[in-house]
């Protein structure tokens, strides 16, 4: 089980034994017991109690017993018993269980990890890519790099490296919108619902005062859940939060595809890109050098998604009054959060941080690039500027020596209307030519 | 090629004609046809000139000139030429396609096409469903029926079957939420961005134009994209949003699922639901009725989590300036919009509107339930009520004989305390009995 | 639902009745009618009385009816009736549904679509573009085309191209091999095991004269499932071959990447093969041609690996006697085939059969590649190999210059050992020089 | 990295030094020492000094280098070189990893470890499942247990308990030749190909000792793959094998569902099967019993079905001369394989082994059933056969009462019709009554 899940598991019950107690419901005494103890699981300090696997009750009921056995042991110590086992004065059922079950004891566990790992792990790793991102475009922005596009793989009209990486930070902000978005899903908690979600064996009022205390705690936002048969029976949330990881691989997937290809050579492929080197990157070819992070980023990517289509499956399969695919659920989910974080504080500090751009190669493509008869098209309509592009292609000529051949534009009118500068933004309509 | 992104075309160019007109860079005349011939493209009376598959280009380019030929030819016939073919004197490049490119506007029409069919079918046949799953619910309140809960598929305390209900009504609700919030991601159009983004061949404010003349023609709120490279190299929105329709097929699958359960039967199954009879159910036992809606929804289920799988792939593999899976993004989104509005209508006026609960069933496996011990916990304590409903399991005992025999309660108790009617909500404080 | 379907239900029908004729529990006369008309549903002739969709019974019921009466209708005709509907003398379900059940016709019916298709189309089609692929490599072989090896994306030691193409051949081979590995469990039929595979109402020996019946009708290999239970109730021959097909697209995926971006150019990408022009490749920038057959093959694989997902949850969706994904599975199963099988064609015909080498860039990048440095690994071990290729990439050198400048080696021995038409293959091992 | 895999990098050093050493390309001396020092690694003695994770570069050479130094420094340290580090005698490039590369050292390791774990760990338990449960359906089948069938979730015609648990064995026994099938392309190795395919730097027959030498050393069958550059470039095999085991988790999803509902209970479920008491069930509910091991094994086979979407999305993005996904792929794989056999071992030891039949249950639900009234159908006729039952369905009759209240039948004859021992096969010609 993550451990995120454990921590989650142990503010669970610290705020449910200080509601209990506040309510009458729980001796004080005993609940400054759990409460301590509970503290001590949700800082891992117990974390070595936990041997449980994921691959267990769909309810994670061993988990939530493990939790409750932990705590009243621990909580016992606490109170002076030497023997383990007693089970008192604290009970693990009776007592560090009190208010709760197993069922919405793992669904509120579920979305307390996952808001406070998404809040406090890739929110900040996400929010430095992204900024590194824009930081990266500016760079290259003053740099003026004009540089070929490429559209089916095809030499397209041109942009600046600059606008090419302001896409990237423009994927990753979306990214984090969405992660933000689906986050709001994952504040609602079940707790209070007890085994089907009627509340059964709680008194009024539990659950909102559970999730101030949980708030209080984590220092994240809870709320009850509006509808607690519905936050134990499924798990939609988690599927839609997930959705947005899902989205969140993409995402840097086509990033980092794009960085490699770009940075592939040294001499023989596009080369505009120049990857740190980090690593010897071959046992059997000396001096090359590999773009390892962005391997590492699209395997981590490829990863998330299998995650989500097991979340998925896992997600349509709840029955009746439970979704018994909890553990599954929650430990994918926690898995593509810890995975994107690492993968993209790795990717951003070994990769992108020191990624250059190899200017003269830049522009020996962009001086080659035929697309640039795109800028004739106002001027000499699309026929015609097709036709020259086609002349320069077969002939192996420049651009401009075909549109003098073609007798299409003279060499001063071509130097006039080319240049790859004022390619990079929408014209004044003032000075715009068309074909009427 | 989806219909619905065909209407986007044409809505998409007669907006750009309007905005080019109204800018000077058409000539009104030609602006006219246009967007006459292009209203005609919006509303498919021209759908038989569309004969294009999805399998093609990846820009949807062929589409895009299929739209511009049409157009023109259709314009031209406006304007009074005979001939066929002529693009004279309306150009199907060079006017129709003014001030846009295949890239900008298969994504933008991409967009249109997901906005509209998410506001114009998804959300009222979602919102219908809700609705009536809700009046269902508060049907079945009415009725006063307490049921058998199941957890693990095992027998668990009870519940309404209005409360039972609910929670399906909470997860189409929260599968609005859903909905709605990924819509916004799709109001972003990257029209004015031309081939890679940068606006070559637009004049300045073409883009906020087009978006305020499409919002205007379509009744549906544009705005244009933050990042254009962004908007036509990834199509990450449209990645973002089929998760939202997997987490609706999630919800959907389980929801069709436990009513097909508990309308097993008609003897030998669980029973509780009535489905409506609809059409004789085999071709070879007589008299039987088949849970078709269930089945046929569950199916359209497994087609949108597969279509979402496509989508990911899809939205992945963009290269450099273009994501090149555009007519399979579209056309699987577009599908599962289609597929759940109308799998939802069948699901809602076929299944859902004429269930019935049986009520002797529900009562008879009530009386049953062994797990009404769970309200005795408080009074006796976790490990002795696990006695007595052991005890009643083992000897086939209702739980009431099994507290006598092991002098756990009196009769007279056990009638005060084990009522399900009160088992349906939490207590108040000041009744509650607890084990301290 | 799939023509491919309905054809199979006439199959199955004729042979059904054949076989319930010949031993004598149909009446010839109804029996020779009901061949007919069954024979001119599976030659398609009636297709129109199909109209029915896909999303219906989990069992095909609906299907399997409406065959059964379009069959009783035609009979009867055939037979002189002159009214429609009057089920006499032929009835739909007592004599052309005699010894069947919609759950083993349809289990049947999906088997033998299953079959026909994938030896009558996806097979041929797939020979056709392994033996053009092999053709293609000989081809290039002849050429005597060495290019540079590209592991990572970065240059590696030589291969020639078309032992680079003879990889692909092999993955077709392959992939082949695993089609017809996965096609085995596809000719298995539950013909026989009626409703929910105990052959209630069917006499014994059935089984084995259907599948004698209808391979002889066929030309397919079909025999008696092992175990008819199995068969009805889960669908996984269907789940394995569409592996099988997930496969095949994971190989084309590679393939036609592989190709367009050794296509990319003209000239800022790779620019190593030449593809065929077949269509002006953008109405905005002239003289473009994209690799469009590439796009809309690689979506296609993502539109069958989408499917293989959507067959895997029907697949494991099954419930007790009967798995009620079945229109679901099938449809899935048979879009992939025709996908799959329409394009390899059309990426056979109009990309791969016109490819041809740009023979000019191979050896232009090939005289660039700093890799050819492995083959100096053997006398100048791997370290000094390494300071070699590094020194001639940070200077700008050739390798031979900066061999030479190191003293690593004379021109002359550089000469002799750095030789590209070497590295192709193993050496002998008298010639080999090793470091010790 | 998975041990398995660190094990047959073991294998793969050690095979390799032998063939070196038997070919003169590496001094006997040394070669007996990297033999020594890789077979620890093969037998997982040096596991603690391969700390790296799979997120690395995407050939696995970081795992390679790491297994070429572990094993030079181990070696030297055999050879009594005392200082760590020196690289002395013992290369770890220029000796360990001679006649091999990262790329196909590492895919060849991969497609070891494969085998060896499908074979030495998947194939064992599923056997043992698959046997266990053949024994329990012959354990059925002599109590003579007629249950009624299910279709639809719908009463259907009757099959014996032993009947239902042979489709079970069926989908295992399949499931095992598909496992198998897939395994025979994972025998094909792709060592001797070196960094590209064409196998550079390695002599002549090293491809064909080596496996034989592999083969020897690990018991398993393995041989030189048909094309290298194949076998580098592309990891097809995994995606194959990976769809086997994707099915065989659909089948044993299948299963679990079942046995978890049809023991579903106690009382308010369907009851037939009483699964075993492994623990207590929930930490709430006294006395409940959960399908702990069916709902373990359901969310198992969910991670499989995710880890093969995993491996498809690696499989299909393999550029040039090398898939970069390997790490995800194999330990995405291995993951899969021992899931399924810890599951598998797990599922039939504490739930398959100990499971029983309610035969009270049984034998009062098939009273119960209508359903029986399939067997009237060949007296009867579908339409009156309906009626029948509609009726008796109506008015709460049994069968027997309605069929004699319509007049349909006698009682007499009923009861010599209606027998459910005679609906569990197909009947003698002789004696079947058919409509004509």
């Amino acid at each position: 089980m993550p451990p995120a899940l454990i921590s989650a598991f142990g503010h669970l019950k610290a705020a449910a034994a200080t509601v209990n107690a506040a309510n009458g419901v729980l001796e004080p005494q005993l609940a400054r017991a759990i409460e301590q103890a509970a503290s001590e699981v949700a800082d891992l300090t117990l974390i070595d109690h936990f041997p449980l696997s994921i691959w267990q009750t769909g309810s994670g009921t061993q988990t939530n017993m493990n939790t409750n056995e932990v705590i009243s042991n621990r909580a016992n110590e606490i109170l002076g018993e030497k023997e383990r086992g007693t089970k008192k004065p604290v009970h693990p059922n009776d007592h560090v269980n009190r208010s709760g079950s197993s069922n919405d004891g793992t669904a509120t566990a579920m979305h307390i990890a996952a808001v406070r790992e998404v809040e406090g792990r890739l929110v900040p790793s996400l929010e430095r890519l992204w900024k590194a991102m824009v930081r990266k475009s500016e760079e290259f922005e003053k740099l003026g790099l004009i540089k070929v596009g490429r559209t089916h793989l095809q030499d397209a009209v041109p942009l600046s490296l600059g606008q090419e990486f302001s896409g990237f930070a423009a994927q990753l902000e979306l990214g984090m919108e969405r992660v933000l978005q689906s986050l709001e899903g994952l504040r609602y908690l079940a707790m209070g619902g007890t085994a089907v979600g009627t509340g059964l064996n709680v008194f009024k009022g539990f659950d909102v005062q559970f999730c101030e205390e949980v708030s209080r705690r984590t220092g994240s936002k809870f709320v009850v859940a509006k509808n607690k048969f519905e936050a134990i029976s499924a798990n939609d949330a988690i599927v839609y939060a997930s959705g947005a990881l899902n989205t969140l691989a993409a995402s840097l997937f086509k990033i980092a595809q794009d960085i490699r290809f770009e940075g592939s050579g040294p001499r023989c492929g596009l080369g505009e890109l120049l990857l740190p080197e980090n690593e010897p990157g071959s046992s059997y070819m000396p001096g090359k050098v590999n773009p390892t992070q962005c391997e590492s980023l699209t395997m981590i990517c490829a990863r998330v998604v299998a995650n989500h289509t097991g979340i998925t499956v896992g997600g349509l399969s709840g029955q009746f009054q439970l979704n018994a695919f909890k553990p599954l659920l929650i430990s994918s989910f926690l898995h593509s959060v810890r995975l994107l974080s690492d993968g993209m504080n790795a990717f951003r500090q070994n990769c992108l941080e020191g990624l250059r751009a190899d200017e003269k190669r830049i522009k020996e493509l962009m001086d080659n690039n035929l697309m640039l008869v795109t800028c004739l098209s106002g001027t000499l309509g699309y026929d015609m500027a097709g036709r020259v592009a086609k002349h320069a292609h077969k002939e192996g000529l420049t651009l401009r020596a075909a549109a003098i051949e073609l007798k299409a534009l003279s060499g001063q009118e071509f130097d006039r209307i080319v240049r790859p500068e004022t390619m990079l933004a929408p014209a004044d309509k003032q000075t715009m030519q068309v074909q009427t």
